[in-house]
């Protein structure tokens, strides 16, 4: 008889959810919305709750519920701890699974969301054939995950992979969110491909299509397959960045692949143009061999990596 | 009765090599000469006879060896296959514990020597206590050796750890051993500090106690302890490019803890006066609170390490 397992994917405006059989087959997928009022102390007992809907709707066995894997939006311990999830409103350190299971008595493992979207992608994704990995993730910031001997990087306090605060250049005087300067963020995520865009049409009068309409990495990257000259020198300006703080992670941990997701990876094969000389230019000579590949599976990204973190540590 | 097993670290002029009982302490340490003529082809043979010799010497039955470690200056995949060794004059890509064993039959276990030394400082070393660790050695270049879990991180290439060759100084003009440029190593290892010295005293004609003698990294550290105002600024461009290293390594991996070894280590806890100040400036926030402690292990960090790395995967 088949058993299963919940991957839940815990965002700042929704809860996407999964249930999966032990092979990795996506059965059922829904959302609740995340309730972040109240120092979001209704979000874990909301997804009990959805959880244990969809154990009675499903007539499925307690017994046959392997355990309900989570990713959260901030740093998590070993032992599933997080200390201060800001997009959730949760400002007090606390353990997530014990949090899930005084309200629905199952096996719960926690990781941060980013780590969590790279074991998904290794597992049935864009990096599936590669036990050792590095995601990145191009959204709103910038947001990496490992994969070493096919395990999630963890790190001391929950913040291995954070790399969108890799420092790549001295001479910025803005502040990234962190309140450091020059970090990889500021260049390299939706946002900033949109600082890039701005400071570069500030700079001249030089005819662009970027200069009509809202300003966007969707919109440089579709003036880039258009030809624009201007977009070029910006997409030029993001890859150079991300090239140099990509070729840091190589120096580190050396990965077989970088698997590029977040809404940013939508552009495409088109990016890696942009990203590939630059990190070539700076790598050490070991690593130059790397795969460049790009997220397959979008926004389930989260929910297979949260099922496949419960298959590999609860047995 | 007791078991045994040998930890040999291979250098480009001698082997250093230890006998060690299970619960890792030295019993007797030897060394023999690095013969790299003929394409370094004697070195594994020498080895495999020098250890047989202290079986004999010893009187140890073969059944009661656990097996022989060894760090190899050059990157080694999980396999123990090294692909390239400058320094033995190895051109080719080889399999060392079959060197070995054509002529000692043991398991034998090999591993990069940067990242087989931080298993030794993990083990009886500057790293006791903490299960991730990375290791930075300042020698002639900058090294390194990570350890997640107890256990070293290899990367897909044998390159994790390398990071000499992270950039961290977009300006540079000057092409490191790896012809990249801006090169952490290229400021952060003994020779580096020379450079950055050399640079500063040419600056201008400031009295500075360097004018005299021999220039190198002991001289610039020892000048910093006598207070000299021109060493004082070498060591602090020496912190900020490693502090700035560091940072980046905390992004990606997030150690408990940083273990400074090598030559330019001897210095001792001087060197963190310079490095923390500059790695709180550039690190994550969630990174900050990483211990800085100095290897302690020194010349037999490697043995330990190679000793440790037999013991973790012969069972």
């Amino acid at each position: 008889m088949s058993k299963y397992v919940f991957g839940v994917d815990l965002g700042g405006t929704s809860v996407k959810m999964g249930l999966f059989d032990q092979e990795g087959n996506l059965l059922d997928k829904w959302e609740i919305p995340t309730v972040t009022e109240n120092e979001g102390q209704h979000i874990l007992p909301d997804i009990a709750a959805s959880l244990q809907n969809k154990i009675e709707e499903r007539d499925i066995a307690l017994a046959d519920v392997i355990g309900a894997g989570i990713g959260v939006p901030g740093p998590v311990d070993e032992e599933g701890r997080i200390n201060q999830a800001a997009n959730l409103n949760w400002h007090t350190c606390f353990s997530i699974p014990e949090g899930i299971q005084q309200h629905l008595n199952i096996p719960v493992v926690a990781g941060n969301d980013a780590n969590v979207a790279a074991l998904g992608e290794m597992w049935q994704g864009g990096g599936k054939g590669y036990s050792n990995l590095f995601m990145v993730t191009l959204g709103t910031g910038v947001g990496g995950g490992i994969i070493v001997g096919g395990r999630i990087i963890t790190g001391a306090t929950g913040a291995a992979g954070e790399i969108g605060h890799i420092c790549v250049e001295d001479r910025e005087t803005k502040q990234c969110g962190c309140r450091n300067v020059g970090c990889l963020e500021q260049y390299a995520s939706a946002t900033g491909i949109v600082s890039l865009a701005r400071k570069r049409l500030d700079q001249d009068q030089t005819a662009s299509v970027l200069r009509q309409g809202e300003l966007s990495a969707k919109s440089v990257f579709d003036a880039v397959k258009a030809g624009d000259p201007v977009a070029e020198e910006i997409a030029q300006e993001f890859g150079r960045y991300l090239g140099k703080g990509l070729a840091a992670i190589s120096c580190v941990v050396n990965p077989q692949a970088f698997v590029i997701g977040g809404g940013v990876s939508k552009a495409g094969e088109i990016l890696f143009r942009y990203i590939k000389p630059n990190y070539e230019k700076h790598v050490f000579h070991a690593c130059r061999d790397v795969v460049f590949a790009l997220a397959t599976l979008g926004n389930d990204a989260g929910i297979y990596g949260a099922a496949k973190m419960v298959l590999d540590k609860v047995k």
